[in-house]
């Protein structure tokens, strides 16, 4: 790095410092939204923000929100931010990178004495990782005036509908409203992330430009057959619900792997069944659909390949089913203004970083239909996330940061117009 | 039915009132073995033993077990009986027919001012589902001395242990030893017990007379891959646990049903993704086996069947395994002498009873080491059981306890010896 005024030590320790919080194992995270770890962890951010010289507020969806004015501070702002949720057996680095670099990047303009031409927002959103209601984003959604009906009575796997865990977080659904952000009044959003797949490892590259965001397909299926006695029902007379479930999981299995040089993936990643004995027959299994792939054209044709796969097994095994759609999202590319100022400013560093797409999605990918978006990669160890091995060195992290700190001033001051 | 001496109306009233506790939906039982539920069953099924004119006490084993004295006390003594406990998901026939018409039969016999030759015990006994530690027909094992090491160490769903429960259920494990039986102390068994199968439905018959019981292997198996993000790792690095298990799934099935004839069934019935995350790949998997069959040697071979694909699919998909065995049972033969007895009696009610084999075990199924065993089974409408479609007609139910009660009387004579 040939410049740094970010201070990687303080970004350091409080990286570290948040990984302690819902901390498994030796460097596990489990921190679901709306959680007593959630709380905890919003609570110590919110004191950092506070250090940065930001005013804080959590709004009524969840989000926790720094805001440092600007110079017109009726002008739309820069948001800058990501989430600290994360998933039942997760990493230190996924989201959190996102949220403690925007504060460092504010911190060091306020220690620098920089003012930034228009008001700059760091936001921790409320639940970007999605499993805990088996829906995600949704903290930006709701700021963006994008939630779904029934999203409050979607329930976590206790029962627990996201209304009352809003309401034991401290928010009021009934006030909804008042959180939201007016159409145009927010000019841009610039998320730094670990990149969460292998791509900038395997080039050597510490960061990337991320080019866009392939938005997953989330279905879930229901396959129905009848429960009966494990011993007794012959194999002829069986209608078994997991036979049916586990030839559709092979099926996506083969749908996502028949390109070898497409990026599609698809993934069965949750699964139950009822009324899991060992000797009785399951009568019913639940299982997840998780379908991406940059081209939505194929997406949709792997899509419409399943379907007609799964209607197949089902007559075949005479089981029942349905298929429900959870989400469905379009690719969504990064703002070109955008990524030209991550690409001057990142040779300014002697850096040339890649440009690459991003399989997972982020909260930008909700952020991109309410303003243009930037993304800054950070190169994730083996690719490996969503797992307690997820890593990225502090030297990448603080690249990054510098990146997005540059990154923030030059886009504050377009943005001025 | 030529004679009716037993009483089905005070039968069927006491089946209904025992449906009531654990009562799921509007015919469905869950009555986990040493729950709160069990309790209560098997206080409701003391107070009955007792108005048959039994001395009741309930072991450390948490066997219910009421005895009516013989002519003869220090002969050994017929046992009758079967169990209360239920699946999770279960019907009110399975186990309970077997109790209730032995109190049935005892209580006839009472009013009949009928002096059993030999005593008479009645047993409900503890856990013979084993569908909450994952090993059933506890209270048999115990009583004849053939519970294995770690059983008290078995975890339900909830992390508490077999020892802890039987504790609750004010049991103490460390008195075992009193609750056991001496070699040679149980004459002989005989149980009653709906078919749990389609055969003697199919043949139009009310009763039949089981040959014997194919006992089950029960296996654990465990795969593991790598977690990682769903929308991230390219399908070709990915090691996933659950495409490997829907792999060894179809694999039983396949295996399971390749010779039509044959009466050999293969189940997954209990199924768990670990971390069980929509958006990230399975990192392990844990499922049971189900394997039975009449013939030892057929079973055995599609065992090592079953191991070999196991192995291969962990080799093509980067998966380590495991494979526990929790039980294996050998199948064991009813005995002559009984069989002709429940034939004869069945003759002078006019019934020609097919015989059959078990596919389900039983409580017989571990008392035949003890001692000689007999079993009637009751026809089960469409063969359906663990479920609460489960039925049986309170007609069928009185045959097959009449024939119970004659059976009973019959083998105490020939006991007396």
């Amino acid at each position: 790095m040939l410049v740094q005024t970010i201070n990687s030590t303080r970004l350091q320790q409080r990286i570290k410092a948040l990984a302690q919080i819902g901390k498994i194992g030796e460097t596990g995270v489990c921190r679901l939204s709306l959680s007593k770890e959630d709380r905890q962890a919003v609570e110590l951010v919110r004191g950092w923000m506070k250090e940065a010289g930001m005013a804080t507020r959590i709004d009524h969806f969840g989000n926790l929100i720094g805001r440092l004015e600007g110079r017109n501070p009726d002008l739309p702002v820069l948001m800058l931010g990501s989430h600290i949720d994360s998933q039942p057996y997760g990493g230190r680095f996924d989201g959190t990178i996102g949220v403690l670099g925007a504060i460092e990047v504010v911190q060091s303009m306020h220690e620098q004495h920089i003012v930034p031409e228009v008001p700059i927002e760091v936001v921790s959103f409320c639940d970007e990782e999605g499993c805990r209601f088996n829906k995600g984003i949704f903290g930006v959604r709701g700021i963006t005036g994008k939630l779904e009906e029934g999203e409050l009575e979607r329930t976590d796997s206790n029962g627990v509908t996201r209304r009352q865990a809003l309401l034991d977080f401290g928010c009021d659904p009934a006030k909804f409203k008042e959180s939201e952000y007016l159409e145009g009044s927010i000019g841009a959003f610039l998320e730094m992330h670990i990149e969460q797949g292998p791509i900038l490892d395997n080039l050597n590259e510490p960061i990337g430009i991320v080019t866009g965001i392939s938005g997953p397909l989330w279905l879930t299926v229901e396959m129905t057959g009848f429960a009966g006695h494990a011993g007794s029902v012959p194999m002829s007379m069986r209608r078994d619900a997991l036979v049916g479930a586990s030839k559709a999981i092979i099926a996506l299995n083969e749908i996502a792997k028949q390109d070898s040089k497409a990026p599609s993936v698809g993934t069965v990643g949750h699964l139950q069944v009822f009324p899991n004995s060992r000797n009785i027959i399951p009568e019913k299994v639940t299982f997840t659909i998780d379908l991406r792939d940059i081209d939505l054209d194929r997406r949709n044709a792997y899509e419409n390949e399943l379907r007609t796969i799964i209607d197949q097994i089902a007559k075949e095994n005479g089981l029942k089913y349905s298929i429900k759609e959870d989400t469905n999202s379009e690719p969504r590319y990064c703002a070109d203004w955008i990524k030209d100022i991550i690409r001057n400013k990142s040779k300014k560093q002697g850096l040339n970083p890649p440009e690459l797409m991003s399989g997972p999605f982020h909260d930008s990918l909700a952020m991109s239909y309410a303003c243009d978006y930037g993304m800054i990669f950070v190169r994730c160890k083996d690719g490996i996330s969503h797992n307690p091995k997820e890593y990225a060195t502090f030297e990448d992290i603080a690249i990054g940061t510098e990146v997005l700190y540059q990154t923030a001033i030059q886009m504050a001051k377009k943005m001025k117009g």
